[in-house]
């Protein structure tokens, strides 16, 4: 299942929150700042699900996403569903009874080693407004589950970046990841 | 929807296939050799799922993914549909009658500006071995749809990294991406 590896690994450049590295012939980008990434699956009580809207500096557009958040750059060893519990209410001002993690892997294994965790949140509370932390300035969307699909391929047609990953989290908002219902 | 953007772009490193960029309080990696890079949907006339094996260096680990490669890496105006096409026979063996582009974002827009496109093949045929081009050692995994997600969980336990996209995959396996069965 594994490949000898060279193991010269040359950092190309250090960034603030990333650096570029060279090993065994290929380039990726790592962050420099957390453990991996989060995203959260969270239908309200009302059957709606929640969804984040920020302006993404490195595509330069507004971007719909699951609501998500580093793991390990506040605190190192920070569970990640804890961290999970932290950004759904930051974000989405959403508390939950419950976060379960559903599965992890790379985001975009030739090109980087950022590793992206999936967590269901259940039990949800309105205790806040969202909107995220001072550095952010995030808009909140609570759209009906059943037609979240049709609403991301309306925001895609307004120009809005969608991530490709939004679609991993549907399928999570009805199953889990061995493919049964969602527990 | 915009903000005004300072536009001051710094590249901090220029690799082979990546460079670092830093704009406006941001680090992101961008690709050198290509627009995006498309991800295949394909289930076999037999009702099997295409899924690809590979040594991925970002993460040092064997990865399962769905049949992908960049589009304009080759020729710089291909259309993601025939890129898509070409990829899926190269790496899996099969040839598509059709390819239908199902919808694109970015894969991670918090740290890089690549575009994943997902795209559906049709009416495949088997005309090879399939296996990569003479850069790659792939490995081609043929799983019973219906038992695609229970597939991925087993390999996880396994060691193997599995990319959250397949599970995007797995939706539109089923449905397009306005959420209404896969046309």
């Amino acid at each position: 299942m594994s490949k000898p590896v060279e193991n010269t690994t040359q950092i190309l450049a250090e960034g603030t929150y990333l650096r570029l590295v060279h090993r065994d012939g290929w380039d990726y980008a790592e962050r420099s700042n957390a453990r991996c990434a989060v995203i959260i699956v969270a239908v309200t009580p009302e059957d709606r699900l929640l969804l984040v809207e920020q302006f993404r500096v490195p595509v330069n557009a507004p971007a719909i996403e699951m609501p998500a958040g580093l793991v390990g750059d506040i605190h190192a060893e920070e569970p990640i569903e804890l961290a999970a519990a932290r950004e759904l209410e930051e974000e989405t001002g959403w508390r939950a009874d419950r976060v379960r993690l559903l599965m992890q892997g790379p985001s975009s294994a030739g090109m980087s080693n950022e590793i992206i965790a999936f967590a269901r949140a259940s039990g949800l509370t309105r205790v806040g407004p969202g909107g995220g932390d001072d550095s952010e300035d995030i808009i909140v969307h609570e759209v009906p589950r059943t037609e979240a699909a049709a609403w991301l391929c309306q925001k895609a047609a307004e120009g809005y970046a969608i991530d490709p990953k939004l679609y991993a989290g549907l399928y999570f908002v009805d199953h889990d990841p061995d493919g049964t219902p969602a527990a």
